[in-house]
């Protein structure tokens, strides 16, 4: 994994001497359109609040398959419509739920899914981070999301708008009804504890806005507070009008290496010194809106 | 710094082969009043915001001694009251000014201060985390704060809730007017590139849940969204009634180690695999109200 640095140092362009270093933004901005990657629809779920404000999720079927089964089962069978988002604890998660959690399950619905918390990496497509990382032996990317791995497993990272199954006392995995995203700070120590079934393509800045709860963990002490969801559906379910259409940055592009190194050392004129290296959950991969076809 | 982790290993209890591991939480709950020290009041600022919330900043005046004093000074003579955060860019930072940026400074203000990036370890007391970094050869606390270190210097890191100065282009290195905090994951890459001048030590949860701007960089777009500041002042200024009390946990404790190990290791009952690694970032220094006088 180490010696991933000097190759993405190689994809840098030469002119980068002669003009100011690109930031980040600036080499997503200007990435051709053979860099990103349409997100097949089938795996993303849209999650509309009680005020209108869309959250578009995309599934990671390959990484826990039973439980993104149930959360399209569930999704499908309108479980979380009249839910409510009721646990905001700061600089940790947001977590929702159906409105009835005891009602009878959908059919499908597998009750008691396996601890999908970890995978072969065979199969996988990696990109490794070149440097350091506080929890795993090697990170990186696999399939476009960001991994720890010990080098036999692979298992995806806690990072900000990851989404993830709450659960009860092991060894309990969770049926997916209870859902929570990263808010802040990577709480890495959960990597490979509980099942994370995707992330938040769009719609994180409204999530990560929500009012911290009072009670202990963050939940809303008051029935009140709690941020009314009016539905989840699986993208294609939706009117065509509503349907989220959205790319993400292939990890395995030259843009996405000039990205990665940009945040790893940035040479912009505003920064007067580089950091030489970046952490994994410092690296979100670039999402776009699919532009029109010309 | 690496071998500290046997150190911190040795301080635990033995009895958690018998009971359950104590979560990070509990552990601080029980922690003995020796293991609090006092923050000192001639240290805080607080910013009261239009709603009347409370916002507590320590400021870090052996990190960035000019430019903390330029801030009590800037508060002292009422520099932000009618001011207003204006910039809350999602995982990133939350921003404010005062209300005339240009008024006629202070006296005492030090227009230009000098780079407070980075210091000399002397005279700090150190703990080290025993694990790798993404960004500096070793990162720890030094008298009690969040620092990487290449062994002769020593920097504050940008962790949740730290508090810095913003800046134009080098060579400024900004006045201290205009203030960010750290509200999701952290940009480590900011790491000596602009002074740290101290941390919110308690009303995060006001500032994270902000609503994020939809402006370049998260800058609110209309003045009417700006999050209006009553007033900012050093602790000593205000009435008794107002005044903060507030203990930091040493990091120079056993319970902060024992803290610190079990933010590593969770051990816990909830947990299945402990991560055996933490981010600096991921180790927040623990706060309490000061306990009344028995």
């Amino acid at each position: 994994m180490r010696r991933a640095l000097s190759i993405l140092v190689a994809l840098l362009p030469t002119a980068a001497v002669a003009a100011p270093a690109l930031t980040p933004s600036e080499i997503v901005d200007h990435a051709p359109n053979s860099a990103w990657t349409d997100v097949p629809e089938d795996r993303l779920v849209v999650m509309t609040l009680g005020d209108g404000g869309q959250v578009v999720i995309e599934t990671a079927p390959d990484f826990a398959p039973v439980h993104v089964a149930n959360i399209v089962s569930f999704a499908r069978a309108h479980r979380w419509d009249g839910g409510a988002i009721t646990r905001v604890q700061d600089d940790y998660v947001v977590q929702w739920q159906p409105r009835d959690e005891k009602a009878p399950l959908p059919s499908r619905i597998v009750a008691h899914p396996p601890a999908e918390y970890e995978r072969s990496r065979q199969g996988l497509s990696l990109q490794g981070l070149a440097f350091f990382d506080s929890y795993a032996k090697a990170v990186g990317f696999a399939d476009g999301w960001p991994v720890g791995s010990d080098g036999g497993h692979v298992w995806l990272a806690h990072c900000y708008g990851m989404v993830g199954v709450a659960r009860d006392m092991p060894p309990d995995t969770g049926d997916g009804q209870e859902l929570y995203v990263v808010n802040a700070e990577a709480p890495r120590q959960l990597d490979r504890n509980l099942a994370l079934v995707g992330r938040v393509l769009s719609g994180m800045e409204r999530l990560g806005a929500l009012p911290r709860g009072t009670g202990a963990q963050g939940f809303y002490v008051d029935k009140a507070q709690d941020v009314a969801i009016r539905s989840v559906s699986p993208a294609a379910d939706l009117p065509p009008a509503q349907q989220p259409h959205l790319q993400l940055m292939r990890t395995d592009s030259p843009a996405f290496a000039a990205y990665l190194n940009a945040r790893a050392n940035r040479t912009d004129p505003f920064y007067v010194r580089p950091a030489h290296g970046v952490s994994l959950c410092n690296v979100p991969v670039p999402v776009r809106t699919r532009p029109s076809a010309p």
